[in-house]
């Protein structure tokens, strides 16, 4: 048994605070566990330079840590003047997976922008950050149908993400932080309601793995995600 | 009246959510009215090279907005690569205001930061980062003092921060965002409990003001400051 | 009695060479006491890019100090690359302060850049650059007028700024850097010279001040304005 | 058929230069086909400030293109001031990958460098900027057993990485840019000589894929992995 | 005697492979002795801001070094996030020398871009850089006439460069690293075919140097332009 | 004849106002005609890094110009956020040739900073830089001696700089801008008082230039070097 009496499929408690902020269009607090993500949706009626004439618009996303999420007090990447690598690929990967269910010809010519903070990091950001960005992108459409800006939704297929890890050679679902930095694999998946997958990221921190042990992973993984979608159809339908 | 019904003199609703998050040494989520701001406390076992053989600690702070706090989505400084003015501004206020009522010396070789971050925006934020980061340097002093890394605390007088503004003539305490951009004159103004200025800063956005009406605004204000000490003493007490 | 012989209310010599630099529309060195600053104003045929459309003009101010101005060498922010907190805090106030007494409307979409550069400093570098740099701003309004850019003055009163302080209990206007680093509060005064209040930044280094004490301070610095706009008029009258 | 005449399952012609440069502790200039990456390991007798202490060294890795690289010139990152996220997130792959094979403590308080420049692109530069990267690293651990700095070898296990991706439903092994841009899933696997994965990375371009798809994926990637060490084994056989 | 052998005013090994890469329009990997610099020149349809409405075209320069191109290794400018002094200097060196011999008028309004990359590093890299680069152009020209974006060449006279300098009181030509570092004075020379002088810069490293050494050192720069214009002819007639 | 009266040998009028700011160890505000440099030397307790246990000091040169400098305002570099070319390769033009003459052994482990700011620009602020520069440093050296800092001067001749250019086919010395932006060659010199050549560099702007021409130049130059030597020779006699 995990050190907070979870079986090795079993995510942590996910809550989700829907239009936790009144600004953006849509907007959502969601926590596993201890981790808690900040993830709002805006728009704006331009579209980047390079996409010009492309006649359709851009999804976005950016994410970023408070100083004091973690245990240890981080410096500001605004205050160091860059942003890291570690920010770059998550953000990178938020924004891919979105876009992979999002139809941009059905957005016209405007830009989405999916900001993931993160308020308390134990371990997962990046999943609970497309979990619920994937959400706040619900939310937004929603109101975007609701005033007429669109016409149709542009979402294919609802989707959530998952972390999923290999600590002492036990496969284990959602991994807290003190899981994930002695686990000896740490995989995030993204998949859509149907089953299918639309990121993975597998990495050997300290020994390569089977083919066999990466299929299992998925599997797990799928059934995280399955329940996740559930969570949130709950949450939205309670509003 | 002002359209939210308050009177000249009166503040917003406050509320006050003590040790929000769960690793900083001290934290607060901090709201007046819609305005909402995470305040923390860190510690840090090092000076700032420039201090280097003075023989006590420092304390500074951070400021900034998620991206989506106001009415319009703002680019993040740390994707821009540099801190603005304002924030500039902003965190050397805070800094300086919570300096004045902390003696270093009894902090030992050490640095406190304080980060305020804006998670929700209308008017006075930089008021309420200071009020709420004041509460969470309490939490933290206390912190400290119970697991014995101090044994005095370096809080000399309690203390907080309101604006006040001039608004078609006349004087509006603890102004929210739409009543800020049509103020004739903006003052924040920063006291102890009892009753002596650490900080002002009135300026004049359209009209110049004369002395009296300077006197009157502090007076005005120096009320708000005695109500939002009063309030932080329960909150705490509550504890 | 002060160590430069001054009482306490007495402003160090001040002069003003108008007309210092040969290419900016306006320019003046003015010094107070051994605090030297390069003032100057220039015009640009644009505004900034969230102003297009506004119908009107844009003011705006820099602020800089040589490395060998002070004491000690100061790096160049240049070199590091980026601005610092003061420099923003410093050059905000400056353009703040001017607009102020400006009327944006007059001006045509055009910018007026105001730079102020500290050759040398010794206390009070705002506080000259405010005031040099309003005199550069009437001669750059004087020869706009002349040569028929402008039709009317977009200066709706002559202004000033002072700092005053308090030393070992004893009020002091127009603080030297040696006075400067001791105070235990710190103020800077803009005025205009109907005797209004621009801007007022107060803050106390070390000890809390009273209101009363605040009112004192604005009123010794309020004789500063007025002795500084008597010896400014007098500078431009000589011309 | 594919346009170049291969099948599926057939990577590029791979030719490696080893020793390419005179000055690196160990370089190689790699081709798939018509990518070429110029890849080389440098020492240096300190590790980084936040592995003090550690008792081991550091292994870290860092990509770019030549502007002239692909078909558009591309800015250079140096001129434009900072690193892009595709950079970023190139960097951290290369990096973290041959530390899964890579024994630091082995390797004592030292830094090995790995700079992956690719001075043509055509699809496919971050496997074969990992596979030459891997093969410089042998090179330069020989010649560390040579000249007595390391005693021990710290390579645990040979590894290569190749792409793989799906155009028009069809599984391809080490797509050229062409198949690249209009792939539908496209996934980059590291695996060691014994058949292990040490990180896949797969991302639906326009379509989620099942389980299934994604198994048949690394099946293909294991025998292109199994080619080019073959190859590289040879290349080094023959020096 | 050099210690490679060489008389005084003898160039090293001079080698030139045209079109080394396939996407510029012209490309060559140029060596003089264990220098090798990768010159590329790229065309874009467009012209810097601050030459619109000029009616004519723009020539640029970029030129960076491979980070294991020396000796030590050197970090990236990108990673460092700003261009070194050195590149600055020699990149508008290069810059310079070409438009010097090119007439921008026969351009019309588009900018070509000369990117010198040095994979070797052994001195003299910025008059490789120069003389490659100057034959990338050449190339370059001949596919815009080829193609008919061009009907004219640009180019008004052949060049090449060299360096030139004073070690233990004898003149050497063509200095490689172990001899540029003791030398006494250093001279770069760019010339045309006929013998003009395009841009000399020299330096005394330590010991300042007669007027008439000057000259020497030019005359003997200009045998070796001779021989560099002669070199690159037949590279580029046998293609 | 030029348009202000001089003959092509003729320098414009030059003036040097010694110990111009109080701070520096030495300082100076040099004038070539309208081009206004002030040039001050600091001295630091430290050597950079790379020159730890070197065993001698180190002597360094910055470069800015007041925005306000020039015929059009400039933006600054410090927000712009980073140093322009030029000024790179000017800075590090002045840096070197004060070192060819300056023997950093005699100078301890200590860093002398030159800073050349342009007030005002027109034409020759390098030379003017370079001539203040050397002056300011024998101003600083003189006290250095005076106060026992150091025992013996480590200068080791004196120098200046001067421009000359090719206008209209005529040589002209100390060209003011309106005869630089037309010049078709642009040669700074920096000459010893013995007649020995520090640094040369010489710019074909549009025409390529004789080596009988360059000579020429330099013979040119060498008389503004001697007639600028003799001026600050009287100008610190007069001290």
């Amino acid at each position: 048994m995990r050190t907070d009496g979870r079986t090795g499929a079993q995510l942590r408690p996910v809550t989700i605070e829907a239009n936790f902020l009144q600004n953006p269009l849509g907007s959502v607090l969601i926590s596993f566990g201890n981790t808690k993500v900040i993830c709002s949706v805006s728009i704006e009626d331009a579209i980047p330079r390079w996409l010009k004439g492309a006649g359709h618009g851009w999804l976005t996303a950016e994410y970023s840590m408070l100083p004091c999420a973690g245990c240890e007090r981080s410096p500001r990447e605004s205050t160091r003047g860059k942003l890291g690598g570690r920010t770059h690929e998550i953000q990178r990967l938020i924004g891919r997976s979105l876009r992979s269910v999002f139809d941009l010809t059905k957005l016209g010519e405007r830009t989405l922008w999916v900001d993931c903070d993160v308020i308390q990091a134990d371990g997962g950001t990046r999943t609970a950050a497309v979990t619920g960005g994937f959400i706040a992108l619900e939310l937004a459409v929603e109101r975007l149908l609701g005033n007429g800006t669109l016409f149709q939704t542009p979402i294919k297929e609802r989707m959530a993400a998952v972390s999923v890890g290999v600590v002492k050679n036990e496969i284990l679902l959602d991994l807290c932080y003190a899981e994930d930095v002695i686990a000896e694999v740490d995989m995030n998946v993204v998949m859509t309601e149907s089953g299918k997958l639309i990121e993975i990221q597998g990495t050997a921190e300290t020994n390569p793995y089977t083919k066999e042990m990466c299929m299992e992973m998925i599997n797990i993984a799928h059934g995280g995600v399955i329940q996740l979608l559930n969570i949130s159809k709950e949450a939205l339908a309670s509003l």
